[in-house]
């Protein structure tokens, strides 16, 4: 039972070699570390024949991965199923494959398959690190795995942390003395979990009350609890994006992967600031704020999930997992952890993969051991948010050139060209949330949200606002909209400035009247209202709003840049661009690519993702192996810090122009 | 990181085996876990050539283990140094030894050694299994490894699980943005500890405060604290003996082993009963008793904590470490998990192996995260403290036939031939603690703790009495003395009867008046007090009372006897017989053999052994491979159940008479 407790090391991937066999292979370093790969790629190729079983073909896929992966990662997060209940911790014995070329024997192996299996190259493909190029056969499933799509039409094979085993146990007599726990764990034959204090205290109990008919709880490799009877059937968990404005609440059923309740609202540290760096600079300014910043998350959190607990008919206690999604300093405050290393150069993190906490680390009253997981960031400025939206979007999954941007105050930059991946991060300022724009808001009712310039029609200025509601003022899209449709018609020039007023009459008469000014600014007026309307408050657009925007898309744009040349790429190259982000989202691709915050592209290339980060989430919840795929990103991507580069300043300002 | 922070499973011993090995050694069987081993006992054999490096001729060692155990914990219980600073965890790379024969070869193995240094034998002895018979040659020390005496004779080679390193890290720039905790792990060349939350809230600010030179405080594998400046000269740990009537606390210096201070106290629990089962009841009739019994043990633990603290002038958060030793029971209470299985048939524990917890989960206020190490235990009643105990006295390092014996109202019994280790309870009840002795009282003041009687002395019976007091009963040892005096001189028949007055007259004149009669009861008067004493009781030793003592002895007799025959032992087999425990250790070894109470052998094979269990508790905390040894002991002993064997009652009777 020791063993059981104390993790065996060796129920998981890796291994020990035989030295003739390390000579035979010439491997004097360990698999997964070897220096310089064959092809000149950071990644191993793996090409799977999957049998049908029936009278179908066997189906071929090659997929690459960073060396040191496991087979069963490598076909899991790539939609290929192999039988397994253990989800990849070696206990069920149940993932066998058909390896071609030598490939190390685990002890696991030896439990499992005869002399001549092996020698036929069977193994458990949880235990196989693919170090080289691999063949591998897999055999017909024996159980239809469930699966589920999550995130950019990503296919997720159901495998959650969150498991349910229900046992009925033979009574305890003299001749039989084993000890509850080994009594419980005996009966679950694939998964081996360790026990908390809390589940000791009321094993005992529960074991008797219910004529030692129970339901094991486990959470990955711990078991957080034991139910009376089977309630096999409930498994809850909850996702969290938590954003520095909004906060998104999914309450899933990880069973089937079907959310039950979503629900979302403003972050409640808002009071502290509308961007991290305010929000850092409070804590660094009080000392309380830090505890308070990290109440106002938690109260943030608890009040979702009571929420969609409450709307799906779920009992709290019943939530044994949440998984979090936040930017780096969202992270930090919600675990009290100390964020001003992350507000100033040169921008550290405390770690970038979060400890194992409980949901009532959080601030939660879920079920008292409900476990949290965090993801990991990769820079301060490039958070668990996005490695959460490249899970979404299967960022290191696909074998397309892909640019991820995720717009905002600040704007994170992924690129990927299937086989290296960079990220970086570029500060935008808040022209996007409205701030520092005259006329600027947020995506409220009232907002102007699309702008159409049409100098010879009727109606020379459409508008299209959020609610039913008169123009009150312009958010992130309308901005952009705006602009690039006054580029368009000739308004503004390619520097950003207004064109004369006589230049703007033979252009486009229609509109000339509605560049003008206030005060000594120059304006153009986008909405003025009906003379017998209640209000009497223009919607505008000023030069300097224009210029706003100028420095937002450029610091975008040199980000992205740099990152292409980085991998030596042309702007032709970009097979697919994925605006995510609350605002990204709303974005219209043609102005996007019309003031060249994304690439010139042909539009069909430009999509919105939407709130990956939430789906991200969603996905940490019913896939242990998309869990391990996070962390493996952090070895994967590299983080390309722009605040030291010398050129910068340089592309910035060749980025202004329209 | 990721892979510091989520424990790396090639970093332990095991691993796996290439196929063509596999069959070239037959081993189709995991490593440790051969069916039956070649010379038919439970143990392979290791035999070690210890380089002096010196002119000093090296030294030949063999030693028995259980197959599976590490090369570097076989040497390290038999009292042979290897080199190494991570304490076996194969994070340090130094146990460096050389193997005869083949022997896997980790990934470990191929970052520390050369090609033509692997071929030759050399390995890394915490990550070889000893799964045959080996032959080890170990280099001489680079370090001398400090040691200390504990338990029964014990060198413990010092190893703490609590480490401590100071380092000085370099400041983070924009070139070098790695994290808090990568940058200070990366520091640590030898351990690769996972941070708890508590940490890495304080780690920013600490770093920062200290400009980055700082103590990183680890226990086991777990970073529990970073502290400003350089604090390894202060680590201190405390052990402590939870017994059922008394706790013992020892503040331990682990760097040397040294103990700063020592306390002990009556268990706050005792007015919940005097025995284990009575506290097992009370929380059978009471649902509050179980949280008062736990908040009781804390209480009690608290005290003791503060007072050696105070002694020592130790800050008590300066304690990072407790190890604790108790019965199934005890140790069940202070962790508040229901005690009831254990007081019914068929006896059974909620689980062996207590799992990881705080000190603070114990009621102890030491450092907030302090951790807390608990004894495994063998059966509901050969719990942790005999485990400690067989720890402290190296029941399973020595190759002597040697029986255990802890003697009390539960008495345990362990056995061991020097390749089988039995274990079994029995129930003597509380003769021993003066329960249900007329006269009986605890070894306190006024206790008569030795008896001899001089028939033709002038004065015929001789007292010693605990303490500058008159005689005011009889405590354990003083029971035990009487009765066997009482035999000696042939007062008491063979079958424990006193004998007819005429015959007393006949054998012991000067004794014989002292055989008198209480109402219809016949007692011994051992004490008659002065004319003008302020007392007028007597102390006697009643029928009754030496009754209560044959079933008492005759339980324990009864225990070892068994113990014996299924060892297929004779008395004269056993080398040395461990009395231990509080009573234990007082018990007049000539007086033990006479009453049968240990089997029939020269008096200088009976050794009072002491306090073995706080001994055990002190070497956990100096020694991780120590711990590891106790659970190892849970796989190499072998409990037996008296209570459904359906000879015990005829042998009980066998026992009965001296």
């Amino acid at each position: 039972m020791t063993d059981r407790a104390t993790h065996d090391p060796t129920e998981l991937p890796g291994g020990d070699f035989f030295i003739d066999e390390v000579r035979r292979e010439g491997l004097l370093e360990p698999p997964g570390t070897e220096a310089v790969p064959h092809d000149g790629t950071g990644r191993v190729e793996l090409s799977f024949t999957v049998e049908t079983g029936g009278d179908a073909p066997a189906t071929e896929r090659s997929v690459r991965v960073p060396p040191g992966v496991t087979v069963f990662d490598s076909a899991s997060w790539n939609g290929i199923a192999i039988d397994s209940t253990c989800g990849g911790h070696g206990t069920c014995h149940k993932c066998r494959v058909r390896i071609e070329g030598p490939s190390p024997v685990s002890r696991h192996d030896l439990r499992t398959f005869t002399r001549e299996q092996l020698d036929d190259g069977w193994r458990l493909a949880c235990l196989v690190q693919a170090t080289r190029d691999l063949r591998v056969d897999v055999p017909p499933l024996t159980t239809r795995p469930k699966a589920a799509t999550v995130g950019v039409g990503r296919q997720v094979i159901l495998r959650p942390a969150l498991q349910k085993r229900y046992v009925e146990l033979d009574e305890p007599t003299l001749a039989d003395q084993r000890t509850d726990l080994d009594r419980l764990l005996a009966a679950i034959d694939d998964l081996a979990p360790t026990p908390d204090l809390h589940v000791l205290r009321r094993l005992p109990r529960v074991l008797r009350e219910a004529d030692f008919k129970v339901t094991a709880v486990i959470v990955d490799e711990t078991l957080v609890d034991v139910e009376p009877g089977d309630t096999t059937g409930r498994r809850h968990a909850i996702a969290f994006d938590l954003g520095t404005t909004t906060v998104v609440a999914t309450l899933l059923d990880v069973t089937t992967g079907t959310p039950l309740a979503v629900a979302s609202m403003l972050n409640r540290q808002q009071p502290f600031g509308g961007d991290v760096i305010t929000r850092i600079s409070a804590t660094m300014l009080d000392p309380r704020a830090l505890d308070r910043l990290r109440a106002a998350a938690g109260e943030t959190l608890a009040e979702l999930a009571a929420h969609v607990c409450d709307e799906a008919g779920v009992d709290p206690a019943e939530v044994h997992e949440v998984a979090l999604a936040g930017n780096a300093t969202m992270t930090a405050l919600a675990l009290g952890i100390d964020p001003e290393p992350l507000g100033v150069a040169p921008f550290v993190m405390s770690t970038p993969q979060p400890p194992a906490v409980l949901a009532s680390d959080l601030g939660l009253s879920l079920h008292p051991r409900a476990r949290a997981y965090l993801f990991p960031a990769l820079g301060a400025y490039v958070g668990g948010d996005i490695v959460a939206g490249m899970l979404a979007t299967g960022m290191d999954r696909d074998k397309r050139t892909r640019l991820f941007i995720d717009v905002g105050t600040n704007c994170e930059i992924v690129l990927s060209d299937g086989e290296r991946i960079l990220s970086t991060a570029a500060p935008a300022g808040p022209a996007f949330e409205g701030g520092a724009i005259r006329c600027g808001m947020r995506a409220a009712d009232g907002a102007v949200e699309v702008v159409k310039l049409v100098p010879d029609g009727d109606e020379p200025v459409v508008l299209s606002v959020i609610g039913d509601a008169e123009p009150r003022g312009l958010c992130g899209s309308g901005l952009v909209d705006a602009v690039s449709e006054l580029v368009r018609v000739g308004l503004l020039d390619a520097s950003g400035r207004f064109v004369p007023e006589e230049r703007a009459a033979e252009i486009a008469p229609a509109l000339a009247d509605r560049l003008t000014k206030i005060g000594e600014e120059r304006v153009f007026v986008l909405f003025r209202p009906h003379p017998d309307s209640k209000t009497d408050e223009c919607v505008v657009l000023s030069q300097r709003d224009v210029r706003e925007l100028q420095f937002a898309k450029a610091a975008i744009s040199t980000g992205w840049t740099l990152l292409l040349e980085e991998l030596g790429l042309e702007h032709r190259d970009v097979q697919q661009v994925l605006l995510a982000g609350s605002f990204g989202s709303y974005l219209s691709p043609a102005s996007a690519i019309r003031i060249g915050l994304v690439p010139k592209l042909p539009v069909l290339r430009i999509v919105s993702a939407g709130n990956v980060a939430g789906e991200g989430a969603k996905m940490a919840l019913l896939s242990v192996r998309e869990r391990a795929g996070a962390r493996t990103l952090l070895e994967e991507v590299t983080y390309v810090e722009l605040s030291d580069r010398t050129d910068f300043n340089d592309r910035f300002v060749e980025q202004l122009s329209f």
